[in-house]
C-alpha cells in the first residue's frame, strides 16, 4: 500500500450515503486507482461509514476517511483527512467542528494518520458551498491567497479545489499548483469522462472522481487509465 | 540577536497607539527581555507602527510585528506574527483577514519571517474578545482541543493563551503546555508584578508583559528579572 499521498494521481471518492453494488465496488477498488476516499456532504453516519469501509477493506487499496461529521468518525481507516473550508462564512467549517472533534478524540488520535485539507469551494450551487456558506465570489487573486494560506500559513499537505458538481477552471487549478511550496493540489468536480480526467490531471497533482461513480460508472472507471496516460508523459 | 522564539522566556508587547517616553522605551529595550512585540487591538496604523518600530530599532532587541490590521503591515521587523483567533465566532479573525493580507502581500512575503500564533482568548471582558466575538465560555477540555488544534492540526509554532486585562488560570496554562507536541505557549494578561510574572513563567514557555508597561512601568520592568530567576531554577 502507498500511504504517501504525494504519489497519488487518481483517487475515487465514495459516498457512504449512496448505493453501490458489490460488483461495482470491486471494479472501483481493483481499478488501479491510488486510493479510495470515503466522504460525503449529507447523510453520512457512523453505521454507513463503517459499512462502506468494511466492504472496501476486502481489497488492498488504501482507504481514507474524509471527516465531515464527528459522529461518523470510525476507526480502521489508513488515513483521516480533515477538511478546513477556508472560504466558509460559517466558522464551524473552518475550525469549529474540528475543535469539537478534538475535544472528544484529541487525546487518543494517532496524529501520524491525520492530514489537513485546505478546501476552497468554488461552485456556489453545490451542496457543500451552501452548507458551509462558502464565499464563492472569488477572483484569481483571492484563490491564490487561499492557496498560500493552506500551503504556507496552515501547512496543509493538501489544497483541495472543489467544484463539486461542475467541471472547473483548469487554468486556475494549474496556476494554484504552480505557486504551492509543499502542498499537493487535489481537484474534484465534474470529472465524468476520460477527457475531463486528462485535463484535470494536467492541472492538479491528484484527480478526485466522485459522483460519476454513481452516475456514469463505466466512464468513471475509465478515468483511471486516462490519468495514468497523462502521468506517463509527464515529469513527476 | 536571538530570533529563535523557542529560547524566549520573556517579551514585552508595546502598543503603537499608546504613548511611551524615550526614557521608558530605552529602559524596556535594554531590560534584558528576549524580544519586543509591537501590536494592539485598536488604533494601530501604518504610521504609528513604523514610528514605534523605528524607535525600537535604535536598540539590539529583536522586534516583532503582531499583525492585527493589514493596513498596518510595515517592513523592517525581524519577524511577523500572524494571530489566528481559534475561538473567534467571527471568521474574519480566524482566516478572513489573513486571506485579504495574503491577497496583497502573499507573493512578496519572506515566509521565513512569518510565524502563526494560535490564539485562545479567555477573558470575555477584554477588547480583543469583544472585537473577535470570542467564545470564552470554555471548559478545560475545550481549551485542550484548541491547544491540540494549534499544535498538531495547524502546526502553529505558538499557542497564545490570552487573558488580556486579567491574570488567568495558571493551572490551565501549565496543563496546556504539558500537552503540546511542538508549539510554545505564550501567556499574556494581567502580569503587573514580579510575583505574577514568576507564576506565569512557571506555567508558560514565554511570558508576555503588555499593559503594565504603561500602567506600572517599574513593576513591568521588574518582571524581566523575575522570569529569569524562575528559568535559572528550571530545566529548560
Amino acid at each position: 500500500m502507498h500511504l504517501d499521498v504525494t504519489t497519488w494521481s487518481h483517487v475515487f471518492k465514495l459516498d457512504p450515503d449512496k448505493e453501490l453494488s458489490d460488483e461495482w465496488l470491486e471494479r472501483i477498488c481493483l481499478s488501479g486507482t491510488d486510493a479510495i476516499i470515503v466522504g460525503g456532504s449529507t447523510g453520512v453516519t457512523f453505521d454507513n461509514t463503517v459499512d462502506l469501509m468494511s466492504r472496501i477493506r476486502r481489497y488492498e487499496v488504501p482507504c481514507v476517511l474524509e471527516i465531515s461529521d464527528q459522529d461518523a468518525i470510525a476507526p480502521g481507516f489508513d488515513l483521516f483527512f480533515i477538511p478546513m473550508v477556508l472560504n466558509a462564512r460559517d466558522p464551524q467549517w473552518i475550525v469549529g467542528n474540528h475543535q469539537k472533534a478534538l475535544r472528544e478524540y484529541g487525546a487518543i488520535l494517532d496524529w501520524n494518520q491525520v492530514m489537513t485539507e485546505g478546501y476552497v469551494i468554488l461552485n456556489g450551487e453545490s451542496t457543500a458551498a451552501k452548507m458551509t456558506q462558502a464565499d464563492t465570489a472569488l477572483d484569481i487573486k483571492d484563490v491564490e491567497a487561499y492557496a498560500r494560506m493552506a500551503d504556507r500559513l496552515l501547512h496543509c499537505p493538501i489544497l483541495y479545489i472543489e467544484y463539486s458538481g461542475a467541471f472547473g477552471d483548469m487554468a486556475l487549478v494549474k496556476r494554484m499548483r504552480d505557486l504551492l511550496h509543499q502542498a499537493r493540489i487535489f481537484y474534484g468536480g465534474g470529472i465524468d469522462s476520460p477527457d475531463k480526467a486528462r485535463q484535470a490531471a494536467e492541472a492538479a497533482h491528484t484527480v478526485v472522481v466522485g459522483n460519476a461513480v454513481y452516475e456514469q460508472p463505466e466512464q468513471a472507471l475509465a478515468t483511471v487509465q486516462a490519468v495514468r496516460d497523462v502521468r506517463a508523459h509527464q515529469p513527476s
